[in-house]
């Protein structure tokens, strides 16, 4: 039984591979069933004895994507000063979204990508290791007097919600009513604003 | 030549009304200017005239889309104080994300829109404008003490930035990390939060 489980943990291993591949190459929308089951030579049939559909294959490239994110912010997760952890945690947050545009455009926008409720064991998820790291940090923050005392989940949320913000507005030009040569460290300078 | 001019600004007008009879039924993706054209009962060839091609179209209803906004934000852009006069126009904001998404998807994040360099006439214009609301307030809270001291170009940017980030992040299924109860309260708790 165990060699089963651990057989069909590598084929959906060798599965998510071949997903990620097309991903990285065009974007979530030449991801398919069809394509995946070509590049690892399957049949496309037997593909769904492992994922449901697309919509599963994609919420594996999510968890992917929030890996990598995770990877990027685990350097400056032991940055000593809380604040300034933040202000890192939040930069590479930043050069995440503009480096990987496909990855970030799939965990926080794409309308495909459904995140099923949160369940006991969400917490060992990227995407929840990913936000604990935010969140640490901000509770040290307001413990330690580093940021005026308020909801540190309102805290956490509203610079998250902020850079995303900026992110989004950045890299679709509406960031117009900013004039030009604000634009470099606009992102810098909200994000202190919010950390005062 | 008054009467030429006026009746082409008629024109334009018969053009954009049709326009936004096609948006507002169906999104973006509908406009087409085989579509206006004979909604109005007029040449396709002819709309050229008046209209460089659909991106110039989407321009316009994205104008309209910022003077709805802009006629809703109104009547609370009189609140006396300055710091409710934010957190109105900041719920005034949501409302319409909440309420209008296809106007809210085009002039904050459709990838067809592209906002022209701003001009001498800039502000004049309805995103200008509604933008101007929420400068005044903040410039005025912090002349007023009402608001931390700061940057008033990172406290306007970032509460906007805030507010798109959270209405994004909420209606796109992005908040799992959020426990369900503070849904509710989330970007008001956000926006309290950032003009602490």
């Amino acid at each position: 039984m165990e060699y089963q489980r651990r057989d069909a943990e590598q084929m959906r291993e060798r599965i998510i591979d071949a997903a990620v591949h097309l991903f990285e190459k065009g974007g979530s929308s030449i991801v398919s069933m069809r394509k995946i089951a070509e590049r690892i030579d399957y049949s496309p049939a037997a593909l769904y004895l492992y994922f449901k559909g697309k919509k599963d294959i994609l919420l594996a490239l999510s968890d992917r994507g929030f890996s990598l994110l995770y990877q990027r912010m685990l350097p400056v997760a032991s940055t000593p000063d809380p604040k300034e952890r933040l202000l890192e945690l939040c930069r590479v947050y930043l050069a995440f979204a503009a480096e990987e545009p496909e990855y970030y455009r799939l965990i926080f926008s794409d309308p495909e990508v459904h995140y099923p409720n949160p369940t006991e064991d969400s917490a060992s998820k990227p995407a929840y290791l990913t936000y604990s790291l935010l969140q640490d940090a901000t509770q040290e923050c307001m413990e330690r007097g580093l940021l005026t005392a308020g909801d540190p989940l309102a805290a956490t949320v509203g610079m998250w919600s902020a850079m995303h913000g900026v992110a989004s507005l950045l890299s679709g030009g509406r960031m117009h009513v900013v004039p030009q040569e604000r634009l470099d460290s606009l992102a810098d300078d909200v994000l202190r604003f919010i950390l005062r």
